[in-house]
């Protein structure tokens, strides 16, 4: 049995060994997970058959399989792509006077693993008595190199009175768990997906059977002596000694397979995981300087907000010429496909955060225009339409109502753009793929949206973020995205007429907006006892004729589109929408977090903000196994910033509006815009903004600026904290009692 | 090369040796296909290995197989079921001094099939050189009972001065050709479908491997010494002779299998084909004198009707517990299922010219309330939700948009049995099985509607008859048919008020209804240069977005619910949705054909009437390879009788309104209408009722009364032939030029 220690600033601390049986072991693998954007190594404990998900996953990489729809349609994808479990350099199995290391059996007297979200690295230390009780202690490092993109390394250390025999692998093809029926949104898992190329003592090189992608593997071990043997699926370096072993193995992938590997392993080993860790320490104190986020009052939400900026930034440091999936590189749940949430939660805070990797994601989606002017001919549109799901860019989504019918991802990728070149000003992206993005996506929006009998103009027929509702007409969150992304593009004068004549739908009778047109005269979903997610337990059928929401759709709108709502039509709709939200997703959480501070619900938006930050971290249960939330992660980051910090970007302008909820006695975070990082620390009474460069925002509506090294302090009005709107599902309180 | 000849009035017959390449092989075993309902051969030629798709389809077995969705989602159907392939009877290889009769060999001199739509026999007549010379004749004749459900026979002869030698089988699991992939509407093909449970020399009984069913077949030889050879999957009757073999030979079948095969088999035998068959021809007289349209002018026109109301009479007369399915025993296509047009199209015609068997029908449905009693709930509604498609009746559609979503199909069943009841007077089935599923399905419209702000009632979130058009709110065609369920049923006053209420939308702006809410303000589909159907060039999401129609919709609203339309309504309406209407299923031609007359558009009903009855038999390609479209057979009945002699049966009352187009001189048609036959004869100026009965009717509108034996002639006004609105696809000219 093993459990989330008590909350440490920069520590996560797992107290006790991870039992496969109450999903601690997936959970742990996900949230001890190290990556850095290129490689992602599960948390997978060192010796074999530990159970779990065994999980190396090198960015991109994947394997094609069919789909089999029960009825055909055109267009319907016809092949998906699953990431695949790549080479495993972390199998490391420990034989104490011959006896195997292995938690069930023997005697566990301490097991701990601890994430240093500082340091950068994973650490494991057991205290074990084997069954013949010898008394042995290991300690096992790791680290994916945020600096050397192509680098894992681990540091091994075994003591016991007895002859110790370690065995190290690289190994291919291990056996995976069967997949989980008991969850439509599982993952495929694709059993033994390579075939060898070649092999000799420290590179294996393979190709995956039918994507025909070649990785090229390569390992060694210093510190110890040891012996290697290598067939074509493993390389095993054995080393045994009496009382103690201690060694480093350094992992080096390149995929396509290139001769380089071996320079990136050897230059790994020559420096030794000391000099690794070092960098590892350095780039990590250059991110927490541009990035962190304090919290005084509430140290579960201050070690998580932590906790999800790192996962983040493995997601994205460096998946460079790749995608950030919505698993990041933590886990295969989505099959490791990339959708709409990268842009829409991941780059929003790594905007501000890490802007520097944010410009070669939004290129790799520059890098998919290809399939998406494809895609978009395919279903009778111009310009580009960007997939649902997808690793290498064509559409890999087997249900089109909720998949290829979510058009906003066009708008999501665009308004990505525009955030990013506000906030950086980097013309060279905008020159070499960002303008062209606007362009394309704005002619998808020209070719599907038209103009009714009275000149006003429509998108009919798109489902929103709201994926319990579909194939609406006027989906008021697409609209109003289009319409930024018309204007934005400065494609023709058509375009922003077009841009000026998108409906957006207002229920003159109930005097709200409508998510979509005719959305608040649908049937009211019944709320008495329900269990959730009602996707597992009612048919869509269902679910899409009711006024019932599964995640924030028009909250969301009027959070990226705020500008385009009065503060009455925010609350009205606030607390219209709070009474049909079921949060069936987790994105949905940090948006209402962000609204619900905007209109005085903080003990609420507190509330939201610990579902969002807490989810993966102290969620409980395992929803995390098959990777984490990054999105959630990110969410946490946008329901501080953006709820309490008050931050919004609207037209690319920075504003802040900042309030504290009554459990909070400070937030302080950093932001980078143009160059410089501007910190604004908010108390109860007064908020203060300095930055290491002028950085013009407004303030509650004013326009100020902040010269380097300037302070800038102004006092916040104390606000009440207005009781949340009736909810059906409201989020487990968090918030201390009023 | 073979070909259709041309048209006789009871006879159909095909010149010349079927080819495979140009599909007419599969489309012959469609088109000569043998059936009464309970069984089905296709008219696979006798020899082994003759191609095509072996075809004995006993009604309801079938096999079950896995639905795999790329996205599962409840309630989403995990199993479906397949027709399969029985026991074949009619294989009989011949060999001719050693060598094989094999069309492909050797030299056809001729080869002649007639259908014989009196005497209910399939006619094959062959002279043939073999490759060493010899001249053979062969002449065969099938017949399937109406009369005995489970009796078919076959009499076979040759000549030919050789030795002559022939294996005549019964034979299980036979190689199936593969699915064909280039469609998605293909039907699966299972493979092997069965396990032998026991053999003798003249039963086989088999099992189907996962579905559990079983089936008894039993076979005997007459009229040639002949020896047997029996195994688990094959009886052989060997019979060699010099110069000449006849015989005849008697298959039976019982599913569940039951020792009654036996005596069905034996007195089949004992009383010989030529008993058999004049039995078929009496059985078939009856059926005549109360069924027959006889059309004047249009000899094509007068052979397809009498072709598609025989084959009507295969798919429904003794369907008995078993229900009618959109191919009839035709073909595996739509996998053997029953859908909506068995309620709307086929019954529709049978009820009318063949009432017996409409009961049993109907029956077959009631019989299904328990499975959907269970999807109504699995749906989150009341009452019963009948299945898209179906065998047994689960739901077996495995696209949920265009399938469970259209539940109109069950205001399709309930209007079924209202009009059976109107024509029939059959109180013991209302009281047995009619009145049960009016108020079940009156259940499910009080469930699924729901009263907006203003005291307006909608349905939203559903599929009409229009599949290009999917989800939307307000389906008028669904409306008007749950509004005459609700209606009709009796439930309480609260459905009768529902009734009263429900939305029957109209776009003010353009002056015509709307076929569901918002249709007539959806952007117009560009008509310029596509091919058909557009289904299989176009993503659903472009189609549903659009104002493209695959069927008549609000058209077929407009025949079945005509008295809630006024005439310039009706006008106003047909030529909107003629102009966006591009007929990709073959349901819609013959409504339109309908529609067409009753406005006026005489030649354009004509030509619609044309498309519909002549698609399976001079339609061209091999559109009916998999099995005729029964629903389009009815479709030609219709469009005559309800066209141009503008038959209708609003709220239970039989009227007429009749007139001919210029092409044709007379029409001559029969109904039942409560025991009584009513013969309907329509000449350019006048029409002539008579009757073996008393019935009442409206004629243009007047309530009269035709007694028995009495001769009842009105004149018929002159109209003129309307031209046709515009179509982006008029149907092929048919009618003569005008």
């Amino acid at each position: 049995m093993s459990e989330i220690g008590p909350a440490e600033p920069w520590i996560v601390r797992e107290i006790g060994a991870p039992d496969e049986q109450d999903g601690a072991l997936l959970q742990g693998e996900s949230v001890f997970a190290l990556a850095n954007g290129h490689i992602g190594l599960r948390a997978n404990l060192e010796e074999p058959h530990c159970g779990g998900m065994p999980g190396t996953f090198l960015n991109s990489l994947f394997e094609e399989r069919d789909l089999q729809y029960p009825e055909e349609g055109f267009g319907f994808p016809e092949v998906t792509q699953t990431i695949v479990n790549g080479p495993n350099g972390k199998r490391i199995a420990l034989f104490v006077d011959g006896e195997s290391f292995d938690l069930r059996t023997g005697e566990v007297r301490s097991h701990e693993r601890v994430l240093d979200l500082r340091a950068g690295t994973l650490t494991r230390e057991v205290e074990w008595v084997s069954p013949a009780g010898v008394p042995v202690w290991l300690r096992t490092e790791r680290l994916v190199s945020f600096r050397r993109p192509s680098v894992a390394a681990v540091r091994y250390s075994v003591r016991a009175e007895a002859e110790l025999r370690v065995e190290s692998d690289l190994v291919v093809d291990e056996d995976l768990p069967p997949p989980r029926e008991d969850d439509p949104r599982a993952s495929a898992i694709i059993q033994d997906p390579f075939a060898p190329v070649s092999h000799n003592d420290d590179v294996l090189v393979l190709r995956t059977r039918r994507s025909g992608l070649t990785v090229a593997a390569a390992v060694t071990h210093t510190g110890a002596p040891g012996e290697v043997s290598a067939e074509p699926e493993l390389i095993r370096w054995t080393s045994t000694a009496r009382g103690e072993i201690t060694f480093e193995k350094f992992l080096a992938y390149r995929w396509p397979a290139a001769d380089e590997v071996v320079a990136d392993r050897d230059a790994a080993a020559r420096d030794g995981f000391d000099v690794l860790a070092a960098e590892q320490r350095e780039y990590l104190d250059d991110f927490w300087a541009g990035a962190d986020v304090e919290v005084d009052g509430d140290p579960d939400i201050q070690q998580a907000v932590r906790f999800g900026l790192f996962h983040v930034l493995q997601a994205g440091a460096q998946a460079g010429p790749h995608p950030i999936p919505a698993k990041g590189l933590t886990g295969n749940g989505y099959d490791g496909h990339t959708l709409w949430d990268t842009e829409t939660y991941v780059l929003r805070a790594l905007t501000y955060t890490h802007p520097g990797c944010v410009g070669p994601a939004l290129k790799w989606r520059h890098s998919t225009l290809g399939d998406a002017r494809d895609r978009a001919r395919e279903l009778g549109l111009d310009g580009a339409a960007f997939p649902w799901r997808t690793i290498s860019g064509p559409e890999c989504s087997g249900y089109w109502p909720a998949g290829t019918a979510a058009l906003h991802v066009n708008a999501d990728i665009a308004d990505a753009v525009l955030r990013y070149e506000a906030a950086t000003g980097d013309e060279e992206f905008m020159r070499e793929a960002g303008h062209e993005i606007l362009t394309e996506t704005a002619k998808l929006w020209k070719s599907v949206a038209y103009f009714d009998d009275e000149g006003v103009a429509h998108i009919a027929g798109v489902t929103g973020p709201d994926e319990y509702t579909a194939l609406m007409d006027d989906n008021i969150y697409t609209n109003l995205m289009a319409q930024r992304t018309l204007r934005a593009a400065g494609l023709d004068d058509e375009a922003g007429r077009l841009a000026d004549s998108l409906s957006i739908p207002y229920a003159e009778g109930r005097d709200v907006h409508e998510q979509a047109a005719g959305f608040t005269r649908l049937p009211e979903w019944d709320f008495t006892d329900n269990e959730y997610p009602l996707m597992l337990g009612h048919h869509y059928l269902n679910l899409y004729r009711k006024q019932v929401v599964k995640q924030a759709d028009l909250v969301l709108a009027m959070m990226v589109r705020g500008d385009a709502f009065t503060a009455d039509e925010k609350r009205r709709n606030f607390a219209y929408y709070e009474a049909r939200t079921v949060r069936d997703s987790s994105l949905s959480a940090p948006i209402q977090a962000v609204l619900a501070a905007e209109l005085g619900h903080l003990s609420l938006a507190h509330d939201y903000l610990a579902e969002a930050a807490l989810l993966d971290l102290r969620g409980g249960g395992e929803s995390g196994g098959d990777g984490l939330h990054i999105a959630a992660c990110a969410g946490g980051w946008i329901a501080l910033v953006m709820g309490f910090g008050g931050m919004r970007d609207h037209e690319g302008r920075l504003s802040f509006g900042p309030r504290l909820p009554p459990g909070l006695q400070r937030l302080a975070f950093r932001l980078h815009w143009r160059g410089a990082t501007l910190t604004v620390t908010v108390k109860r009474d007064a908020v203060t903004y300095t930055a290491d460069g002028d950085v013009t925002f407004r303030h509650e509506g004013k326009e100020v600026q902040v010269q380097a090294g300037e302070e800038l302090t102004f006092a916040i009005d104390p606000i009440g904290d207005i009781p949340a709107p009736p909810s059906p599902r409201p989020p487990r309180r968090h918030s201390p009692p009023a």
